[in-house]
């Protein structure tokens, strides 16, 4: 299946052992760590019991945006409701989501470290966040169990046949969407629009917005053709400027 | 809830432990041990992580039988099909009519011991055989893992469905949508990324990315307030040719 696990600055070995037998035991085999405290590790290989294969194929990265750069959805766990304006689902919503996305490239389940979960700088590149319900009272899935359950449904999801709609292009991959971003804030910044000494969130609040749209490559081609005739708009006025200076 | 989680001659007391943990984030809290080899035990409650009091009301009996003594309703965990002319239930199907039948008594889900599963003899106890999907070549979940998932149904079999995020303001209306995308071809036009000659269904495009991300009031202003600069960002330019073609 084209779905990744990524596993964010795992704590505990054990943990990561129980996950590749989690994932093993569910059909999954493509698991990258970003960080990973300790690893490779004794503990890690005795917990996977079995599932070797999944632990010795694993990658490790340096950053989540690394590990997620070549894929077209992400899908962060996270305790619900953390923040406004996010798209939220719950597991088995975003299990069904990740397999019908997968049908258009690869798409990533994320986890955070077992103490805090995903900070918000790591929230910030997900797709959607994916929550499993549970006790308000007791929340708190060890990391294995929750991709355990992340998986089940994933398989669950796989073994029904999903409706599909069509984009006429691929979708935009996350390295692409960033790439994207930095052009919209430079080009916010020229119209003065946004204030660099007081940005109030601005840029996470646009991009919650055009996460929501998942813009497909010819999309955001167009968006970015925009930002390039607003440069060009404004490069117009301050030429003039200049030849006005100048004179 | 009316469900009791019984296991059966459990040999590793780390995975009671684990077990209850999963069981309290789920909202279960009615445990009962049959024959456990280690119990009480420190590992238990290390792997517990909080969920004392789910050990701490645990119950050991000397049998099964004893275990579901009361019980109006037993589904014994399984790989699948063990055998013919048994009902057996995947495990969300199971959770349903555990949480459906919990309504007019007591009610189990029975786990075997982690290496050999539910010997024979128990299974004749049960009422039906309870079944995880999964990868056939390696198909044995850790038995807490197992737990974790028929708890994770349990709970699923009761949840109410959430909206998919919430928004801090209410949603743009129809209306204040189209105002939106007049002002946006109007922009698009002055700074030249739109020709009137050719527009090549570029509104509509625009108009389907904008409508998939939903936005709300707050960020519709956001938009518009963009718009706006870039009107001012190009009447700079604009003002000082008026200038210049006045001199």
């Amino acid at each position: 299946m084209n779905i990744r696990t990524v596993l964010v600055g795992t704590t505990h070995p054990g943990n990561i052992g129980a996950v590749a037998r989690a994932m093993k035991n569910m059909g999954l085999s493509d698991l990258v760590l970003v960080k990973p405290r300790y690893f490779p590790h004794e503990e890690a290989t005795a917990r996977a019991s079995g599932a070797d294969d999944v632990l010795e194929n694993a990658e490790v990265a340096g950053s989540l945006a690394e590990a997620i750069a070549d894929c077209v959805y992400v899908a962060g766990a996270s305790a619900r409701p953390r923040t406004i304006n996010w798209t939220c689902l719950d597991v088995r919503d975003a299990a069904k989501r990740l397999v019908q996305e997968s049908n258009r490239g690869k798409v990533a389940a994320v986890f955070g470290p077992e103490n805090a979960g995903l900070c918000n700088a790591d929230l910030d590149l997900c797709d959607s966040l994916l929550s499993i319900p549970s006790n308000p009272a007791f929340s708190s899935l060890n990391l294995a169990m929750a991709v355990q359950v992340v998986a089940y449904e994933i398989r669950a999801a796989n073994a029904e046949k999903l409706p599909e709609y069509l984009a006429d292009a691929p979708l935009a991959t996350a390295a692409e969407m960033e790439h994207f971003y930095v052009h919209l804030e430079q080009t916010l910044r020229a119209t003065g629009f946004l204030d660099p000494d007081n940005p109030r969130h601005l840029m996470r609040r646009l991009r919650r917005l055009f996460i929501r749209g998942r813009p497909d490559r010819n999309e955001l081609n167009i968006l970015r053709g925009i930002l390039t005739s607003v440069e060009r708009y404004g490069a117009s006025g301050a030429a003039d400027e200049a030849a006005k200076e100048s004179k």
